[in-house]
């Protein structure tokens, strides 16, 4: 089943996204749509809004692969020419779709935007080219059949892109690979250092349909396990023992797979248990609860908490006590614990977690250096402290912090 | 001077990167680093660990472009291609740097590693090469000039990327294109939409040098000023006369330049006041906090704040009356300005701000509609409620919410 694949590319088009003012996500995403539909991506180019350089790259491109996708320049100004140039690239002309004038008409004279020819523009399409529905704007996308060779057109506006992409494109793609799917999970890890991961599992790192591959995040180790199969339901069934190998091996720490985060993973914990949670902390200065309060649905559990980012401010709010702060700083075990058992008992939550340290650059709570930082988790069964020592930039810390924290509470639910 | 620009393009190495798996951030980097120094950035391209595509590739740039910028693929694994792709690439062979191999050596002795061939392959150089030292890592960055073409090769790993391409990356560019640099000044505008700021100034985005592009972003406008000049200082000179006129036109809008976040703008008016500010937050669950400390130094001005996620933590964190809560509900008005003025009194900090709304996607708050947001500024002077509805996902609410709510801080310090 290895080979006959189609290979895609695809051609970004922008002058901001060229010169580096706005960075690429629609790229990635379509790449891991290609996978998704055993579609190989192999180059992906970018190029400005320059139409000698678009024309030639639609055409390299072509000659190179059997699929190009191309992500923006369908927009109404004179810069946005990634529809007539599909046209010269694969020898057609434009022509006027009657409806699509009709809808903008509408839709400029609604909005008191005198019609011209170039808003015009976008009522055109390349003679071979079907139109790919686009529900949040007014371009719609393109999708040539001609000569053996495919070319979809997108365009660039995210909240035009990601539903497209997703939706209609994805199932023109599977329809064209029809016998062959890529299809992967990933499994998330956390408390884990790549290095231990790889050494549990570094057997399994040799086969092909399921393979499995390691990628280290801040605080994460995501392990990709792919399956090329005639379908998704086939590839899920290669898949489904590996990952329980891999759960077997890896244990707990597997905290949930594909977009599931940490603070998901640890807000459906609680929800399951029926228990509430609430926060204290100074250093991270907020990020522990906006995780905790990311999802929809998270004030269920999530009930509040309190950034104490100054001394005053943990006596204030939470209650820590003056002679904890003279004798052992803000930044110690005993104020850690003090924040947690103060929010909890404030908020009358079943758990409550506590960050406090120092995330630098420079030391301004007291003596305590650097990435020194300690979480506290308190709940029914007493209160545990943990003191981490950090490495990096500040935002990195914060983010580590609020990590460790979460795991702290995660472990606590689980019995651990 | 608008012609003789020499070209350049970027390829970016690694099959994760071409997969979309990891979003390139280097790339759109060093696509801003030719622009600082004159060089026009023409074509990026992406491409998998795979020997033929990338000497294929390389070899089309050399064909396109004078200089050829490579990132990442340096590392010791088989993997890792670029440094013979290269010296196929431009008919080079390759040879061994014994002071590299030593360093090598040493390097994984230290560690407990094992020597083999692989690793030794990142002590070779292109003949053509001089090596660029890379402080925090094991690969040297390759610096090749032959027949009039420019090759440079940067490692991949953000903390070895990051300073190479700024420090001797940068200077090595500059020193290329020694007459002339192009430079540019953003100057970042909030409380107006890109529509408004247009509108103001559309015929200064005629000129060439300066010339201003506008870029909108989630509750901001960024203007762009442009210009060719032989130096940083004389590109600054024309660009002085334009940041005047833009201000003079779109008055204190215009929060900060470059790098300034509009939350490091509103620090800095604190601190020039000597006046501290404190938060309570429902809908935007600890970002408007996370925002104010995310800078160094901001404790001085930041004191803490409250996340009431819940209506009952409204009444014990920061005092909101059981009255309000039943009468107007948890998003209105009333609830707003108590929120801002219990949390001011409770810290006692010169202004406080506060936010209540409903992020969606969907209505848990009551009957109040996904979007609508409240927001209160307390202060010497007062306190001011605003109410506005957001449309969009439940993030980008979160995120606009903050920025109104720093922007009216803002203007209170202004005195607005």
């Amino acid at each position: 089943m290895q080979n006959a694949t189609m290979t895609a590319e695809i051609v970004s088009v922008g002058t901001e996204l060229l010169l580096g003012q706005i960075v690429d996500t629609h790229a990635p995403r379509m790449a891991q749509i290609l996978a998704d539909c055993g579609i190989g991506c192999s180059r992906r180019t970018t190029i400005g809004d320059n139409w000698d350089r678009l024309v030639g790259a639609l055409k390299e491109s072509l000659e190179r692969s059997d699929v190009v996708i191309t992500i923006g320049g369908l927009g109404p100004t004179v810069d946005d020419l990634t529809r007539d140039a599909i046209a010269v690239a694969l020898g057609d002309e434009l022509e006027v779709v009657p409806e699509v004038g009709e809808k903008l008409r509408k839709f400029f004279s609604l909005r008191n935007i005198p019609w011209n020819e170039t808003i015009g523009r976008q009522a055109q399409k390349p003679t071979s080219a079907k139109l790919i529905e686009n529900p949040n704007g007014t371009a719609p996308g393109l999708f040539c059949e001609k000569s053996g060779k495919v070319v979809i057109a997108l365009p660039g506006p995210k909240g035009e892109f990601d539903p497209m992409a997703d939706g209609p494109v994805r199932e023109i793609l599977s329809r064209l690979q029809g016998d062959q799917v890529i299809h992967s999970r990933v499994l998330r890890i956390c408390n884990m250092g790549e290095s231990q991961v790889e050494l549990l599992i570094r057997d399994l790192m040799d086969g092909d349909s399921p393979s499995v591959a390691p990628y280290a995040h801040l605080g994460e180790v995501h392990l990709r396990v792919t399956a090329r199969a005639a379908s998704v339901d086939a590839a899920n069934t290669i898949i489904d023992p590996m990952e329980e190998e891999i759960r077997r091996r890896v244990g707990s720490n597997v905290f949930g797979t594909d977009g599931t985060s940490l603070e998901q993973a640890v807000v459906d914990l609680l929800l399951e248990r029926g228990a509430t949670v609430s926060v204290a902390e100074s250093m991270t200065g907020g990020e522990l609860a906006a995780r905790l309060s990311s999802g929809p649905g998270s004030s269920r559990v999530f009930l509040g908490g309190v950034v104490t980012y100054n001394s005053d401010t943990k006596q204030i709010l939470v209650g820590v006590r003056q002679s904890s702060l003279d004798e052992f700083g803000p930044v110690s075990e005993p104020v850690a614990a003090e924040m947690a058992e103060g929010i909890r008992s404030a908020l009358a939550t079943t758990y409550a977690l506590s960050i406090t340290g120092n995330a630098g650059p420079t030391s301004d709570v007291g003596d305590k250096p650097v990435g020194m930082v300690f979480m506290a988790c308190s709940g029914p069964g007493g209160t545990k402290v943990e003191e981490v020592r950090y490495r990096g930039l500040r935002q990195d810390i914060r983010r580590r912090a609020t990590q460790t924290a979460l795991v702290m509470l995660r472990e606590e639910l689980l019995g651990k």
